[in-house]
């Protein structure tokens, strides 16, 4: 069997557990190399790894680059992509940055791993949010068509990046101290947050802005889940919109999606398609987020239909988007490409 | 100025703010008598209450009673409110138990004010959830119609009682605890929950289900959005579905609310009709739960259309959910009653 060698870009939330992800389902690997800002040693699960500083030249001889860039990391792929291109690597990009560039497949292998060929050296791993809503409808939109969806998001800290995610802790720490002894009427919530992770406190709290504002009002996050929806689905006639929140969850996205479908079904040919879809575990009871932490699946629970409106559903999607949302569908990618033979 | 004798049933979260309105507001309170389980004493803001064991003698004289009676303390009204009736006292219930029910007339005073006085004896509270809403979408109702609402929401732990906000503060404090010292990479955010409190976990975590499930798998919390919306805009050809999230926020609700007007109307339309509403505060930027505690108005942000839906918009509403939720609009419905000479 072939063996591969893999850089890893980025050793944040993602980057770790796209390390993770090789490990545990024993991807085949030659070499593997992290790369980030600077060299240092990292422990992950009780192993040490050497992380180098990244640069051009790291990339020689590498197969498959997977770039962990969240949206705080913007920049790694849009300066060493290319050169890893050029020295060989397909790369696959957690990032934004190319996800709508035309020739640029942006990939959910559930959904159109057969458009994984078309790549010209770069794939893109769509954002978490849009990955396990997308998981959750794929068999729906296939089988029944998509006329509208109406999402609001329930977002994890740590799709802002471990930053983000360890903010949150001390954040809760810092209230906790401060009331020590206090008698619960008295208790002062507010805490001071920085600035630089989130803009307001987020322990006890909950921020309906995660990124900047753009066209219409909608944040790019958003954005990204109409646009990527409408490429990963290859049907911009579905009306997606949609308000994201962040919530005090350290780690799994939930998300409540109202959708109407084109044609005429009931509640159980809902179920069943779900039911059938691949990367998805179904529920009668609903799931929580903290349950679906370090798990592969896209947990879809609470599916009911709307009494007054035909062919509107409800349905409450968890999953951890550190995995499905971001390291594991990017491994999974890599997956594919040696998989189908196309790295050669 | 005539003055009234007014009790007040239930001291736990809802009943002390009650207390706090009636203060903050001047109310023109002759006799105020706080009722509860059993005789005890409590402490409020730093002045010491009496509190005593409710029984019907105890409503002899009331002119105005308040029922707290939340979700968690059913069945007070149910027991003592047709008693207090009888001996001649209006009540104002914040409970669930009278507000579909013919000839209870379910009052937000922005907005129907003038169906109070077809009152038997009883007038009920709505929903913390239902209210805020309804503000929020008032006047858009009353000038453009509407003909679907899709809400999301994230309640805070209070809505379900004190002992469900100090059950969210305490596992906080045990998370912390047993994590003290510990590197984040490490830290295990899992505690018991009380389960009669909170069925699962609910600090670092979201759990889409309030109350029982009902009919079409919506839960008891879900229908209230939908049947008392009815009840209050007299309108039950408005399409309303919903999804009931508790969210880790101990105080105020916010809400992520998808609407479709009956007119053609734009942007600028919409948010003129909500800056025009009483009882709402409009902002252009996102208002967060943790900034509305404490305050009486129903804060209005993120209005913004959908591009892909005629006449359909968004709006994102915060308030806290123990005052305009509850407390305050009781109060204000009593100030409604005295002020338009309706108890004589």
């Amino acid at each position: 069997m072939k063996k591969y060698n893999v850089a890893i870009v980025g050793v944040g939330a993602v980057g770790i557990e796209m390390l993770r992800c090789l490990k545990q389902r024993n991807f085949s690997l030659n070499q593997l190399r992290l790369l980030a800002r600077s060299d240092r040693i990292i422990q992950v699960d009780g192993v040490d790894y050497k992380v180098e500083a990244v640069s051009p030249e790291k990339f020689d001889n590498i197969e498959i680059a997977l770039f962990a860039g969240t949206e705080g990391e913007k920049g790694a792929s849009v300066l060493f992509a290319p050169e890893a291109v050029k020295r060989g690597a397909v790369v696959i990009d957690n990032g934004a940055d190319f996800r709508l560039e035309e020739g640029v497949p942006l990939i959910i292998p559930e959904i159109n791993r057969n458009r994984i060929k078309d790549h010209r050296g770069i794939i893109a791993n769509p954002n978490c949010t849009t990955i396990q809503m997308l998981v959750a409808l794929n068999r729906i939109f296939k089988q029944f068509g998509l006329k509208q969806i109406v999402l609001s998001s329930y977002q994890a800290v740590s799709g802002a990046g471990k930053k983000a995610a360890v903010s949150l802790w001390e954040q809760a720490e810092r209230v906790v101290e401060k009331n020590k002894g206090v008698y619960f009427d008295l208790i002062d919530k507010k805490v001071k947050p920085n600035p630089d992770i989130f803009p307001s406190q987020i322990v006890f709290n909950v921020i309906p802005k995660i990124g900047g504002l753009n066209e219409y009002g909608y944040t790019t996050e958003e954005w990204k889940t109409v646009r990527e929806t409408h490429k990963i689905f290859e049907d911009s006639s579905i009306k997606i919109t949609s308000t994201c929140v962040r919530v005090p969850v350290i780690t799994s996205h939930s998300e409540s999606v109202y959708f109407q479908v084109k044609d005429t079904v009931g509640l159980e040919d809902i179920k069943s398609a779900i039911k059938d879809s691949e990367g998805v575990a179904y529920s009668e009871d609903a799931v929580l987020p903290i349950d679906a932490e370090g798990k592969d699946e896209v947990f879809v629970s609470r599916v009911r239909e709307d009494p007054f409106n035909k062919n509107c559903f409800w349905l409450w999607c968890v999953s951890d988007n550190l995995r499905k949302g971001a390291a594991l569908n990017t491994v999974q990618i890599a997956e594919e490409l040696v998989s189908s033979g196309l790295l050669g």
